[in-house]
């Protein structure tokens, strides 16, 4: 997502070029392309897909369809971990004690369809500006009192710094994870301000922004992470520039990091 | 601030006529017009002052004579509780663990000061969005975990729903500072999607968006608050209507919830 301005095609070729080893997938562009066509780009490619973004909006009809269809793609692609993000509010589900209800009987539903066939799911807290349209799920301890009541090889969490970096009780969650063996994915960016209109393509580049993006890095290392490292960067500014530009800047700030 | 577009005298008059009993000013309105004059204005309107918004910002350079001065404005409007919006990030304390240190440290700096001034400091929780640039204090624990190192009437917290709706942690919070006497003022606001650019100026109109305002309002009774309870809206939209109308659907809106 950081360099969708790219096709599969030349994301996969410009990965292979700089020796990126893995990429997150989002669905969208997966099924423009077609699920099989991708599957057999990445794996041609030799090229790891690290997560498939997103299932979840549990709180919207037709979760359950949605949801089931994104395992199988997850499985065409070859990843073991699909990303939920939750939902938020919606008619059915008006306030957040309602919604958080409702998103872990979805995951409980879910989950021995995507064990069956091998697919880890991925709770990702986002952060609290968020909680009312796109995900009810705010704190890494949230998501994990949800991942918690199902095995640790079936739901576990996303650590994405961009949600989490504001929360002083986030670096205990990620310890508390870790030795459930319930850190399933790792995401990096930057807390840049002002943020934008809709608060969600203002996400900064490696470096640029308030959080300490090496400590959170060394937690998950003391946690016992040792899984991919994605950055997802939403920015309208990177969107609007060169992709294979973009993608080896931010290769260069990953590395700085 | 929600009818920012009244000047002060017009404020005062409408707020007698509509038998609103008190009212939450800020410092520069105030100072505009001049501190002693709005002092007797709000006097001899029989109108009490319920809180003063705002000090704080105590990770910026010449945080202390600006919130001596703010103590000493307070003073003079007759109002014994000052607002405290923290500060965010700075050169000087460029991450989250330093500038939260730094808070409190300048509230212990500061509470003897108000104290023997009569009026008590009231740290207030910003929605974690704001955590980079206005306010490190993000929850209502974390404002709490820096009140209980001074006297309960000395400093003590604000709830604004706005800011802590979110927080499935903030109802114990909001327990826990009831039982210590530190609940020191109580501000609503609703929470409306999308938000504009900059995120400052997008509070919903009360009952127009995701906060269960009655749930909340039912929690700070039951916590033993009786104080005032402040509306405070920023919106441009609001901003831009005919003040004296905004304040009487302001009025009707809370009447209402």
């Amino acid at each position: 997502m950081t360099v969708k301005q790219l096709s599969l095609p030349e994301l996969v070729a410009e990965c292979v070029r700089l020796g990126v080893p893995g990429v997150g997938l989002w669905r969208e562009p997966v099924r423009e392309y077609g699920v099989e066509a991708a599957a057999r780009l990445v794996r041609e490619a030799g090229l790891e897909v690290t997560t498939l973004c997103r299932g979840g909006f549990f709180t919207s009809d037709g979760w359950e369809a949605a949801n089931r269809a994104a395992v199988d793609e997850a499985v065409a692609l070859g990843t073991g971990t699909l990303v939920l993000v939750s939902g938020g509010l919606t008619p059915a589900f008006p306030d957040l004690p309602s919604a958080r209800a409702r998103i872990a009987e979805a995951i409980g539903a879910l989950a021995p369809y995507a064990a069956e066939r091998g697919v880890r799911l991925a709770i990702e807290p986002l952060h609290p500006m968020y909680a009312s349209d796109r995900c009810a799920v705010s704190t890494l301890d949230q998501a994990l009192d949800i991942a918690e009541r199902f095995p640790a090889d079936r739901v576990g969490v996303v650590v994405d710094t961009y949600h989490l970096w504001w929360d002083d009780r986030a670096p205990a969650a990620v310890e508390r994870a870790g030795a459930a063996g319930r850190l399933h994915a790792f995401q990096l960016a930057d807390w840049t301000t002002p943020l934008p209109a809709g608060v969600l393509n203002g996400r900064g580049r490696l470096g640029t922004g308030a959080i300490d993006l090496r400590a959170w890095a060394g937690l998950m290392e003391r946690a016992g992470y040792t899984g991919p490292v994605e950055v997802e960067l939403f920015n309208d500014d990177l969107w609007a520039r060169d992709g294979v530009e973009v993608l080896e800047e931010t290769l260069e700030d990953f590395l700085a990091v």
